[in-house]
């Protein structure tokens, strides 16, 4: 949408910057953030990170992690919107009233992203909006250290879910060559990506294993409150279990139904290439890529899941 | 042990050529064989790859794997034992009566290859045998294509666990990218080593995840026939079962312990650095890395179990 060199303008011309990441962080959210702010504090400027909702546990480790916070700040000369696909996505970390008047970039990797900013910088070819902002830091002139490396690295990495999506070009492998040769662990964000579990999760997860349900190329599956607890475990216990249902050959469709407080149910699609959950999301009021999708919807999870199948049955007989 | 000249001297003075890779055979040991074998093809000569055991379903979309014999032919001026830690490791796919006076080459990448063979070219250094094939596909001078990258980024990323075991260097990523920029589909080789498992595999993972016990920093869990009949499964099912169950966090060790026909148990180790494995393998008659190693017992499933939980708990014990 902008070109890279008014983004750089506006970055050089702020003095003080308030980075804002989306709503149930993931590591591209919280790694570009941190890694963005990082190489501002290089350019002498002040930077802060926000994001709605808290840090989950295994990105703790990067560093700024513990600095963020769930609320922007007031009176920051600029305001930048990062991996948000639109303006609600940064949930109430971002007050609207309090930054009336700040100019909003927004940095971001979405195709459904419209650019919603006073300047934007979205590119959907990118694997992860980290490395729009390694192009952006590169454009700048500032010089990738260990640490810049590691948050970008971790972006690229979770968005990617390994190098295992679609999207992971020969060039995405080079920048993590590039971002490793700069001093980030391959390794260690690896490891703390995909490589620890509490065994409480290995526990959920196989009695997920068990009682899931394949109808019709729709592999299924929903997850009580009591599930959850009786296990010891809490929702951040369920990340990548869609991801890892959508691996199995006889489902064309992956749906995890997970229970929320206050009678509401959060769904997550996934779909062989072919398919798109992004419109059964977008009918129930959420969003997201035609093959990985969301949404959070109010009811019980019986009501909430003939809902879905209902709507992915259609998805499937439209293709068929 | 011998330079790479020594190697390809052996190789270019060869017409026809055997090559061998491991019993049990994985991506590294197929891609390994089959990545050199095109591109010896590519040099006018007779390539061959034979494995004792069947190549596994998930390798079949290597070129050329469904030509893999299960023995070696007679006659050929070299055999090249690939990804094999010991003579022991070719099994049945190496008959010593019918193959004597033949010279045999060693590529390997195991610590504890002595060099069994008349030239050895062991590196373990290198994260798989294929990127010691690589650097002498290179040496060779033999172009990269498609079908040898595709062959060789297989052995690389299986290996390495799609990039995640600690010794994925940079260098790694690079010749992962030397292998993408030569035509390897990054995404179909990922899809095809980590993205498809059958549902039954999800069940027998389910109730093994539900089942397995946590003793004392060690996470043991056991599979008999009958789990794997039931589940209508395979052994190959069971592949990367012990790597997962060694993410847990309160696991230093994971064991998984498999009931073979006639009596005998399949025993897989996972470690922490700090401990070492190959040690308990070793004593048991098998052999592996410090942080993963296996050996196959004659007993019960219950007596084997009682055998390696009590060499573990000494090496628990040497370490505390």
């Amino acid at each position: 949408m902008n070109p890279q060199s008014d983004v750089a303008r506006l970055l050089r011309d702020a003095s003080s910057i308030q980075l804002i990441g989306h709503i149930s962080p993931d590591g591209d959210a919280i790694g570009s953030s941190l890694g963005l702010a990082w190489a501002l504090r290089t350019m002498g400027k002040v930077a802060r990170v926000a994001c709605a909702d808290p840090v989950p546990r295994n990105l703790l480790f990067l560093p700024g992690a513990t600095a963020v916070r769930q609320r922007a700040i007031a009176g920051p000369s600029l305001v930048v919107a990062v991996d948000c696909s639109d303006e609600r996505r940064m949930g109430s970390a971002y007050d609207a009233q309090m930054l009336a008047g700040r100019p909003l970039l927004v940095i971001d990797h979405h195709e459904s992203n419209r650019g919603f900013g006073d300047v934007n910088l979205i590119d959907p070819q990118a694997a992860a909006t980290a490395q729009i902002v390694l192009r952006l830091v590169e454009h700048l002139g500032v010089p990738l250290n260990a640490t810049i490396a590691t948050c970008l690295l971790t972006g690229l990495i979770t968005d990617t879910q390994g190098f295992r999506t679609p999207n992971t070009s020969s060039g995405v492998l080079a920048d993590a060559v590039t971002l490793c040769d700069a001093g980030a662990s391959l390794t260690e964000i690896m490891d703390q990506s995909f490589g620890r579990s509490p065994l409480c999760k290995l526990r959920l997860w196989g009695s997920v294993f068990e009682r899931c349900k394949l109808e019709d190329g729709v592999l299924w599956t929903e997850v009580s409150r009591q599930d959850i607890d009786r296990a010891g475990a809490s929702s951040e216990t369920l990340s990548g279990l869609v991801n890892y249902l959508a691996t199995i050959d006889e489902a064309q469709i992956a749906v995890l139904l997970e229970e929320l407080p206050n009678n509401r149910v959060d769904v997550s699609l996934r779909a062989r290439p072919g398919y798109n959950v992004a419109v059964v999301a977008s009918a129930l009021g959420g969003g997201g890529h035609e093959l990985a999708a969301g949404c959070q919807v109010s009811g019980t999870l019986a009501e909430v899941r003939a809902m879905v199948l209902e709507a992915l049955a259609e998805q499937m007989l439209a293709r068929a």
